[in-house]
C-alpha cells in the first residue's frame, strides 16, 4: 500500500506500519509502552459523526489490536481513547498499560519521558504484528 | 431505577444521574468541563471483551451524550476514552473540552483542579438531561 495522508504532528511521533482493514496502522515510537494508532478514512474529527462502515471496521480493529496488544507485550491492561485536542485528524489510540510502566496508574497522554525503538525492536515488533494480524494488515510500502 | 453496582471511588467522584438505555449515567463532580460516565452492563474490565449487544448501545449511548454535551454546554471537542488504571469496573468517559477550559490541551485524567457543582448548577444540568435525551433516560430515584 502506499502511505496514507497523516497529519504532520502525528507523523513526528509514530512510525507508519501500514493499513488494518484499510484504516492506518501506526506506532508510537516510544518503547517505554506498546502505543497502536488507528486511523479511520474520514475528514471528521468526532467518533459519534464517523459513518457506520467505517465505525464498525474501527470496533473490528480495536478488538483484534486488543487480542495482539494482550497477546504479544507484557502488559495488563489497555487504554482506548479518542481526544484529538491538538492534532484534529480523527486517531484512536490503543494502548498497552502494566502497573510497572512508566507512568501507571496515569494515562499516557501528556507524559514526556520516550525512548525511541531500536531498529531491531521495530522490526520484532512488525513481524509480530505481520504474522498474527494476517490478512488485517497490509504492510506500507519502505 | 434503583441506584446500580458503583465502585466506591467513583461513586465518591461523580453524581450518579441515572440510566442511559439500561446503562449507567454519572456525571463527574468538577464543574470545570462537562464529564460524563457511562457504565455498561458487564463484569469485563476491557472494551474489546464487552458483549455485541452491550456494545451497540454504549455505541449509541456514546452517540447521544455526545451530542447532548456539544448541544448544551460551551465545548468544541469531545474526549472518548476507556481507561481503568484505578477503577476495574467498565466506565466509557465522554467529556467535552474547550480551549479555553482549565486544562486544554492535555488530557483531564490526572488533572488536580476541581469544582463541585452547586445544587442549582446539578438541578439545571439534570433538567437538560430529562429533556434532551426523553426516553432513553431513566432518573434515579432520589
Amino acid at each position: 500500500m502506499k502511505a496514507i495522508e497523516i497529519d504532520s504532528r502525528l507523523k513526528e511521533d509514530t512510525i507508519q506500519l501500514g493499513s488494518i482493514n484499510g484504516q492506518g496502522l501506526l506506532l508510537l515510537n516510544n518503547s517505554l509502552v506498546p502505543w497502536f494508532i488507528v486511523l479511520p478514512n474520514t475528514s471528521e474529527t468526532e467518533l459519534y459523526k464517523l459513518p457506520d462502515s467505517e465505525r464498525r471496521i474501527l470496533e473490528k480493529n480495536i478488538n483484534i489490536l486488543s487480542e495482539f496488544i494482550l497477546a504479544t507485550f507484557a502488559v495488563e491492561k489497555l487504554n482506548v481513547a479518542t481526544i484529538g485536542n491538538v492534532v484534529s485528524q480523527m486517531h484512536i489510540h490503543i494502548v498497552g498499560r502494566h502497573k510497572n510502566d512508566f507512568c501507571w496508574p496515569d494515562v499516557v497522554w501528556g507524559q514526556t519521558d520516550k525512548t525511541a525503538y531500536t531498529e531491531s525492536e521495530l522490526r520484532n515488533i512488525l513481524t509480530q504484528v505481520i504474522q498474527k494480524l494476517g490478512d488485517s494488515f497490509t504492510c506500507v510500502d519502505r
